[in-house]
């Protein structure tokens, strides 16, 4: 795999908390207070984390963000699941979702590897 | 709770599967098949079908799917989810899908009361 | 098949042209232009109508909008696309849209069914 | 106008109403959470109310989500907006949604009447 | 900032610029008519034209549209919205399209950031 | 035009070829399905293979998926289409999805471009 590739997910990384620390600089109630209780929701409840970041990919590749697919597959690997388990998980999200989905496959694909080669995903 | 509520649950299962017939028996092989592969999705596999029915539950309610929904929950009662674990896999939703989903939580939850009128959710 | 059924094809049509109409009342001059537009765009051009009103319904069955799901299979019907035609589009709209489209595809049959029984679908 | 159409307006109100309570008495810290941010977007802020109403409006109707079209009109009509301006803002829905939001701009134009009738509207 | 990003909207203005020249170079009377119509929908008419930019802002982000995005946001800052009250309507965006709209608020809050270092938005 | 833009065809199918490997190396029983029932879809049926290509360009336009546009936009090219027919077909995506598609066009008519360049467009 190409070292450019391996360097994707870093820039997203980068790219993700700078811009999220200026959207906290802009102090908006609101604002601060969705990013808060989006963070919230994935937090152990009456279901564990690891159920809910399956929840959180699914979720993502079915309304097709490259981003957020990147950000929950990443959570997924930490919070114990399998490669088999998310490659199942995001079977679902195919067959709901159709081949609109098959362009996001390929990038969580891509990024699974990724994950893989930084030891993050066994 | 009025007897129309109730009877709705009845009257979705009803016409689900009737109209399920009817293109059963348009026999095209293209859609007959992908009613086999989405039946197939939710067997138990790498990951259990209890997870699998809430990562339906929650991809038909970010994409706003009243019949969906109303499916999906009944099959996370039938595999075991408490309606407390659907709840939470509810909040998920909300949380991804804004409060464009917040109709859609309203169906979900009157869902769950015809359910539990049933005795289908403890 | 009940009266009821029957009578949805319709009211629908009554419901569109009256509200239709009550639109063309707000005289916006913006919004009478887009329904002008609307219309034109089915047109006989480059394009056949026929192959036109094709395009209308996988494009209203993958966004999932009944109201425009009815009114493009009328069409279809009535601009000669035969049932198996119409059904063999209708799968290119499940496979790129998935299973979140199959409620849509149930409204589908059932409206071919009801344009059956009017003599407009042969 | 039929009294049928003029107690849509009431019947959703209620059913939005026993919902959300309902909702409430799921004692669900999240969503509990969401829906009172939902509702501070909306208060007087930087933007002025009316302003942020017609906003909700434009969002709900090219996401094609009647009941929050319903909910948005009603607040626009209350912070002071009038028909003319609701309609203006739907063009831009409309402009920018496409025909799919058509069936929606239809069921707005018949609740903006429904409106009209009860006073809400001038 | 990095002369990259600095770039990032010039490099945009000029493919929009571009292939839009392209587009009314295709002749196509639909289209053409299409793109007048967008046009005028922003112009001044019962709402002013600084509203109509923020109606356009909203629709594009709940939406999901970079493109979009960025062409609105250089809109409403040049029609006299300030920068909070761009966040503030990009709070209304956030809270009805969901945690899914957080990476375009990423983008938006870059554009914006960029704007500024242009001098476009004060 | 420019070399890097002729190489964006060219990397998408490298790309796009080399991904669909690696699924396929997967080896998801459901995944390999779902892959197979999409190529099948596209075969000469009932409708000709040439419309079934123009509905999936439609289908992928009005879902706004560039990806899925330039993979389409070839295979019509491929299976006889004229680019004024596509054209009109892109004209029915842009009225049914509105002006949220426009930048997908832009990239659409910058594909054709680039096809022609490569002689797979007449």
């Amino acid at each position: 795999m190409s070292e450019q590739k391996q360097n994707r997910l870093n820039t997203f990384r980068a790219h993700r908390s700078e811009m999220n620390d200026k959207i906290m600089d802009l102090d908006h109630l609101g604002i601060k207070r969705f990013f808060n209780l989006d963070s919230n929701a994935y937090n152990d409840g009456v279901l564990p984390v690891q159920t809910k970041e399956l929840l959180g990919l699914v979720a993502s590749t079915v309304l097709r963000c490259n981003d957020c697919i990147d950000y929950h597959l990443e959570q997924c690997a930490k919070t114990g699941s399998s490669k088999e388990e998310i490659i199942d998980a995001l079977n679902i999200a195919l067959t709901v979702g159709g081949s609109i989905v098959i362009p996001h496959l390929r990038h969580a694909v891509e990024t699974l590897e990724l994950l893989e080669n930084e030891g993050v995903l066994d």
